[in-house]
């Protein structure tokens, strides 16, 4: 056996451990009993043990040490740099300490769950301590080049730092506040179709209509689900079977809808991965915030269009029999309805990366600065009043809506705000090869806009950065000038601003 | 570290990836989309792969014959004695081997299921053949002690062979033939509540009145879950988390109940287990006949009599409140009924052993003798006819009715009849100790029965054989005396016959 081959079968390995603990943790979120959640924190955190103990094997060190200095194809070389970043992270942490985090998260997330329930941030507060005593921990095991928060920002997007994230949310910050005021005055002098109070719109209905979307956007459901969870996600599992979840509110269904666009848009990234490649990282998606500009294109460059909403009105009807007669462009302002609502997952394509700024800016204080844990819901609530004038009257709508730090994901949130930018120059490079956008979307025949992003993005895996990936797409370097451009002229439009 | 310490530890191991395996085949009946099926398959024969390397090291061989000749408490010796019957079959087969059944399996039961459906058996012809073919081999590669088929009833109920069950067959068939005639006659005359053709019983409302019986049993649903399947099983999962399945019928509310009474049964051995010894043999299920007694008893034992039908029988009308109006003995008669149909798992107690007496003369043949599998089908229903005296219209109602052969278990079949006779054993047992058993049971309190079960089976697990379990649990060795005593006296009842 070549030494390629043997270590592309370890790699392999290892991926397998790490789909066993997505499956897992997929079916703990969607259909786990109560009582199971102990024995299946000990099987994550076992699984997290097997998986370290493979990846850190002195045979996978002498494998990279060897095979980097060999000719490869670029296939060979993205698996190798790939796995050589993850095994210089991996050999900093002893497998005791990954086997205690998994177990850690594991039960971390049934706290929260409960927590949240009861918007009781006292609930939850021991186990969220313990995740971020064991954060710091890595932290310092992985050792700190610039800030202790750089560790974990590098985590979820390799190279971007508090010194890359700083300045870019203070432009976006700079344009994005003068813009939400002009909303906020144009909507109370605009008449926005509003919904009746009394309006119910049945599960069965919603689930019909949603399916039917997800479908014409190109999500195969014979080769993938969609269920049912408190927190709307999607998991690539294994190949040919990808699976995502969303939440249905009876007064809303634009909740559920946006949840399954969104989740669509993911779902279809690992649906369109190149399964030749599967168990490595060549055939994996490249990072969370190329992921997320998947889910934010169709979710919102797509989603929140007259154009979508003229395609889809007639299943709407058909769904929704009893609803006022909205048509596609009172649909679509109730859709793009500009709130400074609490929870971020609901919140608009303006507000939306407020949301994101504010929890970059708590976590940077939990890992760079002095905020203790006990001051987390204070410090949220008077952050949140000062961006957004308004008080968090309850965890639940605050510091307790997200799921992430549960899951001991620190670092996460500001890929959600790369995805949005790296979108907006994905909708503005793709408009450059297949015509104007809205009129592709209006003839309802959405496989060309996929077939594109397939051919850019998703079959590509990690065979180069994201920033080369989106570069490569779109000729480009990653930018938030395109999206702040596509917001202004959206809701310029919109409501007439001047 | 003390060497049953580092035993134990890979023991744990070895189960750790079987219940992985156990749950992506839950997974596989009841979730999976069609197009997960080819990587399910991959993935299944990874893991048996891993889980017999880990089984055949060599490590693990040194620590058996050490431990062998150590004092050991009887748990420990438990453990030991059930490894090395597992791990002596093991190392006689390849890992190649065992891979590649391993995915031969969730190929066939794929095949299996589409053809069922279709009622094709040229369509699971490959599949079943290749299976036959590779079990064929599995017995040489074990090694042939007597005949080559008491190689496979073995491996599901340990030390029983033709040799025991011929004898065994023979003499059940020689009294149940006899009174399934006179029941068939003294139905002739008898006035049995009937059906009535267009009556329906909501999905939903079956699942209620389902889950309260479950309930009652003792089934923890805070613990474990119900769900839907082709094939109604149970799957011990993990501490804390069992689940089964049953199946839906709007004709018919007693295909779901008995289904689900009969999965309750398994699923309450499996939450009764000693979790303490918690993926160890000492915390396993110690045979299918066992298991299979647990979920008889409940069915019929406690469910097809009219102490039960008293106790469910508020349940049952608030349900099914367009329902004629029966009462429990109208119901306990419904749920009696003796029929010569095609399904074994909708079967009678009289005729239930027939079935598997039938599948056991079959696969004596395929192993033992030149039964092809082309002739399969002609072989089922020749001697269908001869002994129901009823023709098999179509192959979805004969050979092709039954997951087993899907899943490569040959062999299987006959622990259910020793289900039956072990649960009649248990109730004569039982009622010795907690009196009459039809006053426990429409006393509607069935925790006291639980309990004795909970005691004397379930939180043994493999202390013991299965034969020295039953023995132990009811003062005598196994034996059919007991189920032909049941089921004369019950059907004698039923019926009035001389």
């Amino acid at each position: 056996m070549d030494l390629y081959e043997e270590f592309i079968g370890r790699v392999q390995d290892i991926h397998r451990l790490g789909a066993l603990q997505g499956h897992l943790g997929w079916d703990q979120e969607v259909l786990m009993p109560a009582k199971g959640a102990t024995s299946r924190g000990e099987m994550m955190a076992w699984l997290a043990g097997q998986r370290h103990q493979q990846l850190t094997d002195e045979r996978m060190g002498l494998l990279l040490d060897t095979l980097e200095t060999q000719s490869l194809d670029a296939d060979q070389a993205a698996n190798v740099r790939e796995m050589r970043r993850t095994y210089d992270q991996a050999i900093r942490l002893p497998t005791s300490f990954v086997e205690t985090f998994a177990q850690a998260r594991s039960e971390a997330l049934v706290a929260w769950q409960q927590a949240r329930e009861a918007s009781d941030f006292e609930a939850f507060k021991p186990a969220l301590r313990h995740l971020i005593d064991m954060t710091k921990e890595k932290i310092s095991l992985l050792g700190i080049q610039s800030t202790p928060y750089d560790v974990l920002l590098d985590e979820y997007e390799v190279g971007m730092t508090v010194k890359d994230y700083d300045p870019l949310f203070a432009g976006l910050k700079a344009r994005l506040v003068p813009l939400l005021q002009a909303i906020t005055e144009a909507q109370e002098r605009s008449e926005d179709p509003v919904m009746p109070e009394d309006m119910r719109f049945p599960i069965e209905a919603q689930k019909a209509f949603c399916e039917a979307v997800s479908s014409n956007m190109g999500f195969d459901f014979e080769a993938g689900r969609m269920d049912a969870s408190t927190h709307p996600f999607s998991a690539g599992l294994w190949p040919g079977d990808t699976r995502f979840t969303t939440r249905f509110d009876e007064r809303d269904p634009f909740s559920c809808l946006y949840a399954v666009m969104h989740e669509t848009g993911h779902a279809l990234y690992e649906q369109g991965l190149d399964h030749e490649h599967r168990y490595t990282p060549r055939g994996a998606a490249v990072s969370l915030g190329v992921h997320e500009s998947q889910s934010r294109f169709w979710e919102n460059q797509i989603g929140r269009t007259p154009a979508f909403w003229k395609v889809v009105l007639p299943w709407f009807t058909e769904a929704f029999p009893d609803a006022p007669t909205w048509d596609e462009n009172a649909l679509n302002r109730l859709a793009n309805r500009v709130e400074k609502g609490f929870i971020r997952v609901e919140a608009d394509e303006v507000t939306y990366n407020l949301h994101v700024m504010l929890r970059y800016e708590i976590e940077k204080e939990l890992f760079n600065g002095n905020l203790e844990v006990d001051d987390l819901p204070t410090a949220w609530n008077t952050m949140f009043q000062d961006w957004f004038g308004i008080e968090v009257p309850e965890d639940r709508l605050g510091c307790l809506q997200d799921i992430h730090w549960s899951m001991g994901a620190f670092g996460y949130f500001p890929t959600y705000t790369l995805g949005n930018l790296y979108a907006a120059q994905l909708l503005h490079a793709m408009a450059a090869d297949l015509g104007d956008i809205d009129v592709l979307v209006a003839a309802g025949d959405w496989q060309p806009m996929l077939d594109w992003l397939r051919a850019r993005i998703h079959q590509r895996g990690s065979q180069v950065s994201p920033a080369q990936l989106i570069e490569d797409a779109t000729g480009s370097p990653p930018s938030p000038e395109p999206f702040l451009e596509y917001v202004e002229k959206k809701y310029g439009e919109l409501y007439n601003l001047g």
